[in-house]
């Protein structure tokens, strides 16, 4: 047995199925390899932010990991942005980066460099095989590193000898074994430690002390479970409850409770938090602005608000959030859930604001939506509020590039719900080789391109920052209309199946057709210039 | 004064005149002080590989740095790959990141990543400025970094604050005064420090001795000057006149000398070598295996071949070159030069070998070609040997997605000169949008796209491993047939001029009216599926 057989092996018995590759020379045992695991489906993508993107993507809905593969420090730094993104979505993702063989790195060959470096900034868990006989085991601690809770990004360097060379068979195999043992014996994923009851105790005097109080819901917090005994706990103690902005994923609409979700700006959400005395954090972070302004605060809270953790890293979040319920006295059927309810069908120019209901008035039951709408965005989210139950996944890191890749990986994690990717012109240029994974995997993803020509949130940051002298060489570098994009051609060119919306008449039934068919559509909706967006 | 001003003031005053930028609000006070600079011109990618590869372009050609402006880690990261190919290749490049304010860093706000540890692999000099009042003399040494010798990538990180706080005026003009009195006042970019007599004595007898000899040349010494004075070298001695694999920037074509180039692969350029005595190098690594592969070296040299090191770092490359020739006793019209000679322009079914004898048939006098065609390449070298003077910019760093953002920077260096990129298709496709970046600036580059509906070399490199059991889950990840691209939309969908070519006569006519007209083109060339690549 080959380094690799044992590689993929002890992945496919930790649970791995999908493999997000963009393979080069040094991956190719790796790669010759697959055709021996029928579990272990091979996706290329043919860039590697494409394959870290839809392995965030489908850890976020699959609720565990798929695998990477790619080649080297330069492929690895062409998907670092993702992986940020993927670190600051709690996503579990196992990289598979392979690397020159362990005696031809210090030929220093063309394509060398420090992997570790690399890695480790968005990496929770990095290692390098030394040896074929250890590939088995340091694959499934990748993957249970993966796993968490906390759920990590683990890099596993693969030299390509440590690839290529033999391993005892029957040793890997016990590994491999071992592995799909613990994975059937525990609950699986892992659900974390038990939040000590003193604590539960003291937040619960918090919460009834009459004074003004929020729960602030991040990370694991935003699931149906852990949601209803949130929204138990606000609703009978008078508290507010809140999400963070970018939550990487959150089940939302008809029927799951009502959050409010902190604003992107910091002065919108410093005014959300005006007046508060406790913040409640749960699998949260402290709020703070995104960037730092001139003469604006960083920190967002009131002056002497105190802030107390729940649960974080490691600890059971639903389960702390349950005990929290009983402990306040919540009734079962305490929550707060959202009605059922639309917004009308609008008709003519294609605002941002009316595209937003064009989408929450047709938004299929049990989609799955990629947000990477920036600007053109904010009104996507209070439109689609009411519609039937769907997931909402965001852009934890803000590293821009996610929206297409993610929704490709949320696609392949689950091929039986429609996939919808809210995406800004701009940050679709970073990652638009993505299409044409989903045109190859035909995958069920309906991408509706909100076109400003513009990078346009900048242009609101270039005047927020108190820049002055602004003038057309700045603006030129903001601007995306001199040459427009043809979106419906690039689509096309990838194989994926387009059309161009100038109208909300014309969005509407562009998405009653990509909704009825199978595979991936792209709509180009080209947003009047008079919208503000 | 802001430290934006006095940053892009001192960038002016040390010769920079272009900035490649995909900015964020981090950099917007960057952004907003460039229409303070009319010295300074602001090029927009919609990707930073498009960036930095632009900036390697730029700087192979104009022979000083371009700088780039990038948003953060994850901007950073997108570029890293273009940053390590411009590394290898020994292109001066200032990388201008931004980061967040000094005293937002602690906060961890969602775009915060360790930007030192990402960009140390692919930097040779590195600085976070701290203050507005050091700004100036940052960029200074940053760009002095950059321009060597030996060249670097220099970058320097940006933190907001430090752009949008005052600083006085006068001194950071001092500062940016003098730095243009220094380029001035002293040959630009500077020569380098002169080779010891005594080596170039030494080498002499070595090149004398009448044993089996080879002078590699790499990096600097592929330019007119010093391929002159390695051609009386070798013509002188009897010596053979060899060149690294991918140069980063190569001076070739009829009436320049005649060098042979290692090949790629390791077994060939390991022939190439065979029965070597000595091999000596000029700005040129001891030649190895761009790969290990199971039971082949790595090391490609004959046993017994002594390495001789003429000129290397930051020595002075053709004043060693020209003191070897000297001292050889060569005459000054001892070079062997290459004549005219064009190969006869084909008819019929597109191989790989006919498109490179169409190109060779056509190639404009004074291009500037950048060579990404990987497998479909190897015809293209041979059929151009003769053609006009042109300049040929390789892949030095092996990471693939160079080719366009390279071509895009050599043709803002040099607008009056015709680029020519030879571009295969799947490298093609991780940078692409670099066509877009082509049609904003109306650069005069023709791309042709050079289609095999495959990763071909990895097909090969699959085969090369030893690899076993190659099935259909291993070759669906290096096939690109499924969807195809059609690379005519995605150019039209980006602004570009582009036609399909089927045939040689086809390319022809594609590529004379590219030739003909102004701004980018892109001829798709489609190749014949039985012409092996």
């Amino acid at each position: 047995m080959k380094g690799a057989q044992a590689l993929i092996g002890a992945l496919v018995a930790s649970g791995v199925e999908v493999c997000f590759a963009n393979p080069g020379t040094s991956e190719m045992h790796f790669v010759a390899s697959l055709d021996g695991f029928v579990e272990m489906r091979g996706v290329l993508g043919l860039f590697e932010g494409v394959c870290t993107g839809a392995a965030d993507g489908y850890g976020r809905m699959a609720d565990k990991p798929a695998s990477t593969l790619l080649h080297l420090g330069p492929g690895l730094a062409n998907g670092l942005a993702n992986l940020h993104n993927a670190r600051r979505a709690g996503s579990p993702v196992v990289n598979i980066v392979g690397d020159h063989a362990t005696y031809h790195k210090r030929y220093d060959a063309p394509l060398e460099s420090d992997i570790e470096s690399l890695a480790r900034p968005m990496s929770g868990w990095y290692r390098s095989s030394a040896r074929p006989e250890d590939v088995a085991a340091d694959a499934v601690a990748a993957v249970e590193a993966a796993c968490g809770p906390p759920r990590k990004v683990a890099t596993l360097v693969l030299p390509a000898d440590v690839s290529w060379l033999d391993t005892d068979a029957a040793a890997a195999q016990t590994v491999a074994a071992r592995a799909a043992a613990r994975r059937g014996s525990l609950a699986f994923p892992p659900q974390g430690d038990q939040v000590p009851i003193d604590l539960v105790e003291a937040l619960s005097h918090v919460l009834r002390s009459g004074e003004p109080t929020a729960v602030l819901l991040g990370g694991r917090s935003l699931r149906e479970r852990a949601l209803l005994a949130a929204s138990r706990v606000t609703a009978t103690t008078g508290a507010r409850l809140l999400s963070e902005t970018f939550p990487g994923r959150t089940e939302r609409g008809a029927g799951l409770p009502v959050v409010e979700r902190l604003a992107y700006l910091g002065e919108l959400a410093a005014k959300q938090l005006e007046g508060l005395r406790h913040l409640v954090l749960v699998d949260a972070r402290v709020p703070v602005s995104p960037f730092a302004y001139p003469g604006l605060n960083s920190e967002l809270l009131p002056a002497g608000c105190e802030v107390h953790v729940l649960a974080s890293g490691s600890d059971d979040v639903a389960g702390a959030l349950e005990a929290l319920a009983d402990t306040v006295g919540a009734r079962q059927d305490a929550a707060v859930l959202r009605s059922a309810e639309r917004p009308g069908r609008p008709t003519g120019p294609l605002t941002a604001a009316a595209a937003a209901a064009v989408v929450g008035s047709l938004l299929p039951e049990g989609s799955i939506v990629s947000d990477e709408a920036i600007t053109a965005g904010i009104f996507f989210s209070g439109a689609t509020e009411g519609a039937p139950r769907h997931d909402w996944l965001g852009l934890s890191g803000n590293a821009i590039g996610q929206g297409l890749p993610c929704a490709t990986g949320a696609a392949v994690a689950c091929p039986d719900r429609p996939v919808i990717a809210l995406q800004a012109d701009g940050s679709a240029m970073y990652t638009i080789q993505a299409l044409w994974t989903q045109a190859r995997e035909g995958l069920d993803v309906t991408t509706i391109l909100l076109d400003n020509a513009s990078y346009a949130i900048l242009n609101f940051e270039l005047k927020r920052v108190g820049a002055e002298q602004e003038g057309p060489a700045a603006r030129s570098l903001l601007d995306l209309s001199n040459p427009s994009l043809d979106f419906v051609k690039l689509a096309q060119g990838m194989g994926v199946g387009a059309a161009r919306a100038e109208t909300c008449e014309e969005l509407g039934t562009g998405l009653e057709q990509a909704f009825a068919e199978p595979g991936p559509h792209l709509v180009h909706a080209v947003l009047s210039r008079d919208s503000g967006f």
